[in-house]
């Protein structure tokens, strides 16, 4: 009996037009990170669930994939909980601070929605600074992702910044009691997706009065976003500890991001930015592209000083930021500035007929050896049907080496977009068919 | 109370030594599969149960490791079944013939040897060229193996290489029966383990005749791996239909294989190569590096016709070759190709004090303008702790910026392994740091 082929809901392929984009994509981000002296690390896809639970918060323990097993074990669902295992693990072998890339795939059993490009597999990309409480770290972290987004292709890519300690600060100005902070985060977090009027609703359902709703709202969709806001904020509220340590922190993160490289225009100070997840501890900060709104933010982290030492004797403080590598790949699709082709091979090299394929062969012999990717019709059918191939394929140029050809030490070039054919010998074929 | 860390039984982190090795190797990898005009592609890691059951033999469906999920549900096995349920779905967007590259992880629930390098997550890389059965196609994926070895530093690899036909037909001439021959095909593949007694002896106990065995084993040990010897075996076994047609095809393979780039005496025809697995039905190869014996064979592949065509309605012949990417990086660093380095920096920048931290971030902008890998020291500690996290991360420069420097413009720098430091202006400091 033949099995249906088929996928679990949630799962991909990814086709090679999608993964030429992907792989092109990963190199570049590689090469900025370790351009910016971060090494890379790797864990494995299969952890302990001892490790892994409790750390996410209940309703994200019930996501993870639980492998049949005597041993307890479970699928990694995110890169965070296998950092802090690494770090306190081979505490003799890392550097501090130990700057590490990450990038590999995680697995939650979320309710998969992959028109909006929400599966159950995805690659998470995440760079982190572990063991200083520097805010230089800080910057480092802010400035590298503006730099990864520039050399993307978004130079013009915003950053949203805010401090968790401005945060609570301003929650106490305005009533609220310190356990009620994180519920407030939380429900701010989603302003961009239910708007202002919706986040004051659920705020007032969740009984909190209406004067510290109202005081709260104005204050932080107040503001111009530059530096002066932040001497604005800072004397306003002087005399809250917590807001003026969070501003003193982010005017000394802006000043190292700016000899970093970073330009004062694209960092805007947020008061409404808060970011959902519990550990952020410092400094917040969140990419989009302006021109894109609908895709949302490209980059997200922050300062997170008590997650790390999970499985250490003492807290290491850490920050960190995530580059959504999905929602970079539809950025670019969209903003038309990379484009889908089928095949790495810019020439396809024809087989006249069977008695002279060894002459094509060595005819992609030669184009490989100059760095041309290449290839054979691996068939000597007719030449019609090679170049059906190539038409489908997208292949930019095709090359006929027939016995007319070979006599005159000629190859005919048809560059298939422009539509036209020439001959030419070796050195002008290599010229013609190298962008 | 906390939890111990640890790692589950079979599963490895890898650090940033290592990880930088195999990025930069499987980055030349992956430009080598582009240059031969094949495509990326990544699936899923979870795959229905059915899909992978039954396709690897019996004992092998016991090493699959089960997802609990009321969907059935299990981890990738290899990436060949995967392959064929990918075809089978995408017959309209993928072209004929596919040619394909794979490099992702797969899980088997084995009995993990951590130190003999046996682990229970491994990467597999894999290369095949799906719907022709061209003889062409089978001298790509052959050369393009060589030629890759050859760029990864071995280009005295040798090539194993022989037909699942010659070797059937042989034993048809000693005398076993076609039900014997896979059983006998395991057996022979172990030679380079258990050596010719052990052969015998496993041979013997199976029951087979001695004189079969005898008659077996002289042949299959014979000969010198030239073209010559082919030219000697078609003569000798002339009245067996399998050997002239598995023969005819070797000699086709390897003619076109010189086209491609391959040197004859990088190629050795080996009677004795099997190959235990089941699945394949044409010409069979295996590449090994003769200075480095004991790493066993770091390349190998063949033709299955059958597999490909599992979920679709009529089979789908296929050539492909499987990388081994965790051998290839022990030949590497065995033969001293290639070193382990703990970072990608080339420059630390020191902080000569806090005041001056913005005049060393701002050269660390300037030194990534150009190109070169490099960090700021993030805390601005004493001088000497600065100096040991350069070298116990075997960074080999370090800039000190201090005051007297900033007046003249200068910048002094440090060659960690000459142990020398001069002063110099910037173009100098480029010059010097870059290779």
């Amino acid at each position: 009996m033949k099995i249906e082929p088929r996928l679990y809901r949630g799962m991909r392929d990814i086709l090679p037009a999608d993964m030429l984009i992907r792989e092109e994509l990963l190199a570049d981000v590689r090469e900025t990170f370790r351009l910016w002296g971060f090494a890379p690390l790797a864990t494995p896809a299969i952890e302990f669930r001892d490790i892994l639970a409790g750390k996410y918060g209940e309703s994200a323990d019930r996501l993870i994939y639980n492998i049949e097993h005597k041993d307890g074990i479970a699928l990694r669902y995110d890169l965070t909980v296998p950092l802090a295992r690494v770090v306190a693990m081979n505490r003799n072998d890392l550097p501090t601070p130990f700057k590490r890339y990450q990038i590999q795939e995680v697995w939650r059993a979320e309710r998969a929605q992959p028109r909006q490009g929400r599966f159950r597999e995805f690659i998470q990309c995440d760079v982190d600074i572990v063991g200083t409480d520097s805010l230089i770290a800080d910057a480092e972290v802010l400035a590298l992702s503006i730099d990864l987004l520039g050399r993307l292709g978004f130079p013009g890519a915003i950053t949203r910044i805010n401090h968790r300690a401005v945060l609570r600060g301003l929650m106490e100005v305005c009533g609220f009691k310190p356990e009620e902070e994180m519920d407030v985060c939380r429900i701010i977090d989603k302003l961009d997706k239910i708007g202002e009027d919706g986040v004051r609703e659920e705020l007032a359902e969740c009984g909190f009065a209406a004067e510290n709703i109202d005081m709260l709202m104005k204050t932080i969709l107040s503001g111009d976003g530059t530096g002066a806001m932040l001497d604005e904020v800072e004397s306003k509220f002087h005399d809250n500890k917590r807001i003026a340590k969070g501003i003193s922190d982010l005017k000394r993160v802006l000043n190292f991001a700016e000899s970093f490289g970073v330009q004062p225009e694209s960092v805007r100070f947020d008061l409404a930015l808060s970011r959902g997840l519990d550990y952020y501890t410092g400094t917040i900060f969140e990419s989009v592209v302006p021109e894109l709104p609908h895709i949302g933010s490209l980059t997200g982290g922050g300062r997170y000083d008590e997650l790390i030492g999970l499985f250490s004797k003492s807290p290491i403080p850490a920050v960190g930021i995530t580059i959504g590598i999905d929602r970079i790949i539809t950025a670019l699709l969209d903003a038309g500035k990379v484009e889908h082709c089928k095949t790495p091979t810019r020439v396809l090299v024809t087989i006249f007929d069977e008695s002279l394929a060894e002459k094509s062969i060595d005819l992609a012999r030669k184009l490989r050896a100059e760095g041309v990717a290449c290839e054979v019709h691996l068939e000597p059918v007719k030449l019609k049907k090679q170049f059906e191939y190539a038409d489908a394929q997208g292949i930019p140029f095709v090359v006929i080496l027939g016995e007319d050809e070979i006599a005159h030490g000629l190859y005919s070039l048809k560059d298939m977009r422009a539509g036209e054919q020439v001959e030419l010998d070796f050195e002008s074929l290599i010229r013609k068919v190298v962008d």
